[in-house]
C-alpha cells in the first residue's frame, strides 16, 4: 500500500477542520481560549488627563512668569472628581492616577519640591506643558480595536478585558473529544499487571496534551472484541465531535479499528503515513448531512507511546488550531547540534533536548529505543522533523521543531 | 534614596524563597506541578520480550536450516499469557504488543509472508535473532530512576507515572497567595466607571499570570484608608503565605502600603528598584518564629499595569521556581532586530514582538506609551532586559528575554 507523505497527511487533516461555533465565558476563565470578537476601547485610554507622578499640579503660565512658590489649595486624589485650581498662582497636590485638576497643565514631582507651611517651592528652571501628565486618549482612542478576533488569550488580554469592562467574552467553542484506548494487554494504572500485561498510559498522555489546549477530554477503554467496539464507537460517534484512538490500526489479527470504523460509516481519508514513529496512523471522517451539525473526525493513532505522542502534536494540534480559527503556524525551528544518520525513506521525528544560547535554539538528539520507549520522552523536550528524502543530517542544519515543554 | 539594582533585587528575593512542603495529588492532575519524589521503574521496560510487528514468531534455528514454510500452531495475542511453540518447525502468529512465544526468537512481519491453508511461507534470505522483538529491559531496567525529583511535570511525565502505576504523586505544595489591589479610583469590571475612575484590571492579570504556575490565588480590593488597610492586611498575613499588592507604594499622600506593612511587622528588604517600568517596587517579609511555619512574603508592585506585569514575571516567577525547588534558570535570550535608544540610567524592560527564523529568536521593539499602556502588552510577546549602564542598543545584540506567551 502506498504511504501518505507527512505533508499530504497534514494537508488532508487541515482540509477537514471543523467550526464548532462560539460560546460566552467569564473573562477570567478565558485564558488559553481563542477570542471570537474584536475588543474595542469603551472610552479613551487614559480616559482623562492622568497625573503620572505624585507632586503638585500648577499652571505653566504662572511658572513661566517667574513664580516658584505656590500656595497649596487642596489635594487631588486618585478616584476623586476633578478639582479646579481657583487661583492660578496657587497649586493643588496631585497623586498618581488622579485627574489633572482644571486650570493646571504641569505636574512637578515631590522629589523637586520643598513644602513648608502650606507653600510648595519649586527648584526648577523650566517646565514643559503637560509634563508628568499622561494625556487623555494618548494610548488608545475610544472605539479603537484593542484586541482582534482570533487572538489566543493570555494574561495580557485578561487585563484589557477588565479595563474595557468585558466581564464575559466570546470564544471558540471547544470540540467534544473522546479518547479511546484498545487492547487486551492493558490494565488500569492502580492495578498490578500480570507478566504479559502493561498499564494504560497513552490515554492519559493524550488527556494531558489536550489539556494544554484547554480541552477537557473523556476517556474510555474497549477490549479487542469487534462487536463491543462497534457498539461503543457508534455511541461515541453520536456523542462526540472527535474521537482519538490509540492502537489497533496496524496489521494485527485484532486490529479491528479500521474495519469497525468503515462499518460505522467513517470514511478513511488516509491510512499509513511515511513517517517514523507512527506509520500506521489512520485518519477519517463521518459526514453529517444535517446542516446544523459537524462532521465527526477520527484520529486513530498507533498504539506505541511515542507514536501517539508525536502524532497528536504534529496532526491533532494544527487541526485544532485551524478549527478554532487560530492563525497559527508552527514556524519553530531548531539547529541540529550534532550529525545524525537515519536511513529509511521516512520522515523521522527525532527526539531532541533543547538548549538556548545567544538567541539560538540548539537541538541535541536523545537516542531512544524506538516508538515504545515512553521514558525517553521524559529526557527530551521536542521532536526535530527530519525530511524523508535524505539520510545524513549535518550539525548546524536547521529543521522544523515540535516542542512539547 | 539609593535605588536597588535589578540584580540585587532579584538576589534578595531569591534568598527569601520559602519551602511550602509536599502534598500528594492524583497523577492526572499533576501537570504543571513540581515532582517531589524520584519515579522508579517497577519492572523492566519492556517487561517481557515484546513483539514489535504483526506477523509470525519462529525459531531462527529452523530458518537457518533452510526451512521457509511454517505451519501455524496458534495465535499469540497482546494481553494473553505466553504461548509455547511446541514443534520448532512450526510458527505462532504473534501480534504487536504480545509476549514473544516460548521457543521462538524471530518475528517476521505479515508484509514478508504468504499465508495459505494454515502454512506461512517466508520470502527472506536471512533473519537476525530477535528481529522485530523489543527485548525485555532494553529501554529501562527495574529500579532505574525514570524521572528525577524536582522535574516540572508535563504530558510526557504523565505517561510514565501511568506506566509504573503511580496513581498518586508527591508534588511541591503551592503557596497560598492573596492578590490585593488598592486605590479609590478603581471600580469593578462589570461597572461603568465615572469620569475620574477606571476599572480594576491588575489583579486579574496577576491571577492569570499565577494560574500559569498552577497557583489559584485569591483577590481583594481595599480602599485608600489606613485603618482598613491595617485590619485587612493583618488578616491576610495570618491566612496566606504570600501577598501581592498592586499600587500605593510610591510617594503619594495615600500610598499607605509601606507604612502599613511596617506597622504590621513586615520587614522592608528593599524599596525602589533601578528599573523602568516598576521603579517603586517594594519587597519584604514577616519572619515567623515558630519552627513549623513559613515567613510571610510581600511583593508590593507599583500600580501601573505594565509595571505590575513585568515585575511579576521578573521577580515573582523566579521566587516561586526556587521555592518549589525547580532548577530553573531563565537563560532565554532574544536578538534585537533594530537599534534602540534609552537614556535613563535604569534597567529597561523593553516590550518586544518575537519572530523565529532559522532557529534564531528576533525581538522587535513595540513602542508603548509607558507603564500605563496596558493595551500595548497585547501587541507584544515579551520583554527584552536592557542593562542600566548604556543608552545605545544595537541591532543584532543579544539580551535576556522574559517571554509571556
Amino acid at each position: 500500500m502506498e504511504l501518505t507523505t507527512v505533508k499530504d497527511a497534514l494537508n488532508i487533516i487541515l482540509n477537514n477542520s471543523e467550526n464548532f461555533g462560539i460560546e460566552e465565558v467569564d473573562f477570567i476563565n478565558s485564558v488559553g481560549r481563542v477570542l471570537k470578537e474584536n475588543i474595542v476601547a469603551d472610552r479613551d485610554f487614559p480616559p482623562f488627563n492622568r497625573v503620572s507622578m505624585d507632586g503638585i499640579a500648577i499652571s505653566s503660565e504662572a511658572f513661566n512668569k517667574g513664580q516658584r512658590a505656590f500656595k497649596i489649595e487642596g489635594i487631588q486624589a486618585a478616584g476623586s472628581p476633578q478639582l479646579t485650581l481657583k487661583n492660578p498662582a496657587n497649586c493643588i497636590e496631585a497623586m498618581t492616577g488622579a485627574v489633572l485638576p482644571n486650570n493646571t497643565d504641569v505636574v512637578i514631582q515631590y522629589e523637586l519640591l520643598e513644602i513648608k507651611n502650606g507653600i510648595a517651592t519649586v527648584h526648577l528652571d523650566a517646565v514643559k506643558s503637560f509634563q508628568n501628565v499622561h494625556l487623555k486618549g494618548l494610548d488608545r482612542k475610544e472605539k479603537d480595536v484593542l484586541i482582534v478576533k482570533n487572538t489566543l488569550i493570555s494574561a495580557a488580554e485578561i487585563g484589557v478585558f477588565a479595563t474595557v469592562g468585558k466581564s464575559t467574552i466570546k470564544v471558540a467553542k471547544q470540540p467534544k473529544v473522546m479518547i479511546v484506548s484498545t487492547g487486551n494487554e492493558l490494565v488500569e494504572v492502580a492495578k498490578i499487571p500480570a507478566e504479559h500485561q502493561i498499564r494504560r498510559s497513552n490515554v492519559f498522555t493524550l488527556v494531558s496534551l489536550l489539556e494544554k489546549l484547554h480541552i477537557k477530554a473523556d476517556t474510555a477503554h474497549i477490549l479487542d472484541d469487534k462487536k463491543t467496539l462497534e457498539t461503543k464507537i457508534a455511541s461515541f460517534l453520536n456523542n462526540y465531535d472527535v474521537l482519538l484512538f490509540s492502537g489497533a490500526v496496524s496489521k494485527g489479527k485484532f486490529d479491528f479499528i479500521p474495519e469497525v470504523l468503515a462499518n460505522l460509516g467513517v470514511e478513511k481519508l488516509f491510512h499509513k503515513v511515511k513517517q517514523r514513529p507512527g506509520k500506521p496512523f489512520w485518519f477519517g471522517k463521518k459526514a453529517i448531512t444535517k446542516q446544523d451539525k459537524n462532521n465527526k473526525i477520527v484520529f486513530a493513532f498507533p498504539g506505541n507511546p511515542v507514536s501517539t505522542f508525536v502524532s497528536c502534536l504534529k496532526y491533532f494540534y494544527p487541526w485544532y488550531y485551524k478549527s478554532v480559527g487560530l492563525s497559527f503556524e508552527n514556524n519553530k525551528q531548531g539547529i541540529l547540534s550534532e550529525d545524525f544518520y537515519f536511513k529509511p525513506n521516512l520522515t523521522y521525528f527525532l527526539q531532541v533536548k533543547l538548549a538556548q544560547n545567544e538567541g539560538k535554539l540548539y537541538a541535541t538528539p536523545i537516542a531512544g529505543k524506538g516508538s515504545g520507549d515512553l521514558a525517553n520522552l521524559v529526557d527530551s523536550d521536542a521532536f526535530l522533523e527530519l525530511p524523508d528524502n535524505r539520510s545524513n543530517f549535518i550539525k548546524g542544519e536547521v529543521f522544523p521543531l515540535i516542542n512539547y515543554r
